[in-house]
């Protein structure tokens, strides 16, 4: 049976109302709560959507390292991703960490088998301790089956130069790599500017043209989980309706005021303020863009 | 070597500033986001307080009901908890589903060997679609390990009646089971009353006597994850300094507010808004009572 026989999970019946906004990220569970799902699901949160969450590892993990990885079988990473499917189905969702070229070609069939909305993929790779977090065989699992999927991928400089298998020393080249990952499938790819030498500019490219968004460089050491946060900002606000480009700014200074606000916790790379002083938790609004019907 | 032996983790250092209130769960994953470590996370954020997990199982959920459980191995299970212990210790714990009465001795000998300050217990045994969710020998473990530990325990009338072992069919009787799991350690005995026919007024029973919190019936099938909501909210409030039978009225009240801006998704037992209209999250406040130092 070709995908394009299968019923999508979420198409909308006519006339019914829409639902409250749903974001789904399928990623791993950092029990420090700085990265992985507990980063996405508390930035859905300070979005104002609905959080759901696919397991696909789970990780011992604090702010200085990586202790222990358990990966979770692919039939129970599907039983799930069926779970919403069947009952939650989202707006929007990303990926994370997926550890194995198993559990992201599995997660890619569950993608193209259900309609969760537009997908937002997070190359993570290594850990900001250092651990690496991705199998080397995954990256070609990842992409050539979750990039033709994605509507934004958001690789740092070392994944946008592993993705698209040429060096990024800089921006020049960070813009060149971009360009050699759009044709993998994705429509906006957001090379972050953070490990630029230089300001920390994004440059998001797509198929006519690139928009460099600006950032200042924050001098701090609570940067554990910015890329999760980053990516979940940016489904929470595709969940509310947003346009992908509003999303991706709009993501980047949430991600600055984040860091600006951390609470200074653990003797590593320590995690983010969620719900930054003034942030004002969205609230959808009954008939109004991106709130329920 | 004794347990009396061993550091506690946790002894504040004199005059070394207090650290951002953190909160720790140790519970199961709902991958539909409204019960489980997701709730208990989504509860501490809405608190203001930093939220870890140490989880002990993963759920494959939704609002209808449970479609599979993968229990973690217990070594891991250890070595959440002790990258938690290295690096961000919490200042208030909760327990949720342990699943086994192997899970549930681990749990218990890590919270003897470190302090993550003061312990609630949430002993749940049934999920709000039926499923059952802690093995019967784990009963007694529960019972005989963690509840020493506790500072307050959650039970509804079904757990109460299983704790103490006696029926539990009216309000004396709920009283006269509250009493009873008070002799197996713990200092506050809430007994919820939301299996009550009459009003929800949950009990608090404790060495000197029983504090009645009233509550309003509200009409709704928003009721899952309710009892991780609150027993989440009570952590939150006790990692912020607060006094126990303040931080239990607090979160009834919360978990109300949540219950009836519930956001109407799921076809079972809906999750709850765990960021009602209104609600203000907390701020902690550098010097002031429950911030950082």
């Amino acid at each position: 049976m070709s995908d394009a026989a299968l019923p999508k999970a979420s198409s909308p019946a006519a006339g019914r109302p829409r639902p409250f906004p749903i974001a789904a990220t399928i990623a791993t569970s950092d029990s420090g709560g700085g990265a992985g799902i507990q980063a996405d699901l508390k930035t859905f949160a300070a979005h104002g959507v609905y959080g759901v969450s696919v397991l696909v590892a789970c990780t011992a993990q604090n702010t200085v390292g990586v202790r222990a990885i358990e990966p979770l079988a692919v039939s129970f990473v599907r039983a799930q991703v069926e779970a919403l499917a069947d009952d939650l189905v989202p707006r929007a969702v990303k990926t994370g960490m997926l550890l194995t070229a198993e559990h992201t070609e599995t997660v890619a069939e569950c993608l193209r088998r259900f309609d969760f909305g537009p997908l937002v993929v997070d190359p993570v790779m290594i850990a900001k301790s250092g651990d690496r977090l991705l199998a080397e065989d995954a990256v070609t699992t990842l992409r050539g089956a979750l990039l033709p999927l994605a509507l934004v991928v958001t690789p740092n400089w070392p994944e946008a130069a592993v993705l698209a298998g040429q060096p990024v020393r800089d921006e020049r080249e960070a813009e060149a790599a971009g360009r050699r990952i759009l044709r993998f499938g994705p429509r906006f790819v957001v090379v972050k500017g953070g490990h630029s030498p230089g300001p920390p500019t994004d440059l998001v490219v797509h198929a006519s043209g690139v928009v460099r968004v600006p950032g200042a460089r924050i001098a701090s050491s609570a940067t554990h989980g910015t890329g999760c946060t980053f990516s979940a900002a940016i489904v929470a606000r595709l969940a509310r309706g947003d346009d992908p480009i509003e999303a991706i700014a709009a993501a980047k200074l949430y991600v600055s005021r984040a860091i600006a606000a951390a609470p200074g916790l653990g003797r590593g790379h320590g995690p983010l303020q969620h719900f930054p002083p003034d942030w004002e938790v969205w609230r959808p609004t009954p008939g109004a863009p991106g709130g329920p019907g």
